[in-house]
């Protein structure tokens, strides 16, 4: 049994339920209020010193927080991981920079946009990240244009890693309308066996 | 036989470089200079669409950017990655939060300073990328004083990848007088079998 400190609000935390839920393992949810700080209690900071959601603790109690960390570990050895050396490279290739180029602007964009209501004094901050975030997309069109996935033409975690943000992109004003690519690759991704929507 | 498109000025192709020295796995360097934009060329947007060094292309022609990933792939079985399944995923995690939570902050503060000259428009930036960039020395430093490494007790390529931009923090006015926990496991980095000296 493994136990999950997670906020639906967040693609991050929604990753890790999607991999959970497809691989049919059993967790406990323990809803974490980011927007109420509970991040910041020092009882969560003793669990994961970079304060942040996910985080799981599997039945030895061995805390592991970073969502890609996580998914990596869930899925080892499953149909979601590829065999090959090199795809599996890929496949963290993706992953790395869901968080670095992806995740900074298409999440960040979300969360001022649906979380924050838009304050004024993020207006230029929220302008580069809708413009950062349409090159992470555009990253991705040109890459789906060409393979039905993103690493090893299958479904594996680094697809879960790059749909929990793009498919809720538009809440952050970040169009999807011209990435066709895009579109088609996330209607394959719904398509999985098991798949779970995102609770938000 | 591997091809590495990197720059010598970037912690994230040292890191790159520094494992295959350690490992002892042959490689052709070619320089790239991200200042002078080479990073942008058709010839190099081919090679990687996301337009970043390191770039690894291995004896089979397949390019895989992201320093992170390439660390995995290149490491993979070797004494660098942990056997432990919850060991490699701690290692992982680790690798997550230097990309995520370190990279942008220490790296960016030190190509502001010593790479664009500290210009006075980024002054703010600046200012902001420091103190982010202590945020995440703190979360390494409270896990140092407790760890020898940053997974399973030893040197693995989540060492490396934390090494290549924090042993150069004060390049971007990072001060490191305060941490003293990272100071000597830096120290146990240098001391390890076959390292390499960046060469920035």
């Amino acid at each position: 049994m493994y136990t999950v400190y997670g906020d639906r609000k967040s693609g991050n935390c929604y990753k890790v339920e999607l991999v959970l839920h497809q691989l049919g393992l059993p967790y406990e949810w323990r809803a974490i209020d980011v927007l109420k700080k509970e991040t910041r209690t020092p009882e969560f900071l003793a669990l994961n010193p970079n304060g942040q959601v996910p985080l799981l603790v599997n039945a030895d109690g061995n805390a592991l927080p970073e969502s890609n960390a996580i998914l990596g570990y869930l899925a080892e050895g499953s149909g979601l991981v590829p065999a090959d050396r090199m795809a599996r490279a890929q496949m963290l290739r993706w992953m790395f920079f869901e968080q670095y180029t992806h995740e900074p602007n298409v999440a960040v964009a979300r969360f001022i946009v649906a979380y924050l209501g838009r304050p004024p004094e993020h207006e230029e901050t929220l302008r580069q990240k809708i413009e950062n975030g349409h090159k992470a997309l555009a990253v991705m069109e040109r890459h789906l244009e060409k393979h039905s996935f993103f690493a090893a033409e299958r479904y594996t975690i680094a697809d879960i890693a790059l749909y929990a943000y793009t498919h809720v992109a538009e809440q952050g004003l970040i169009e999807l309308a011209r990435y066709p690519a895009i579109h088609a690759w996330m209607e394959r991704v719904r398509r999985q066996p098991r798949h779970l929507p995102m609770q938000a």
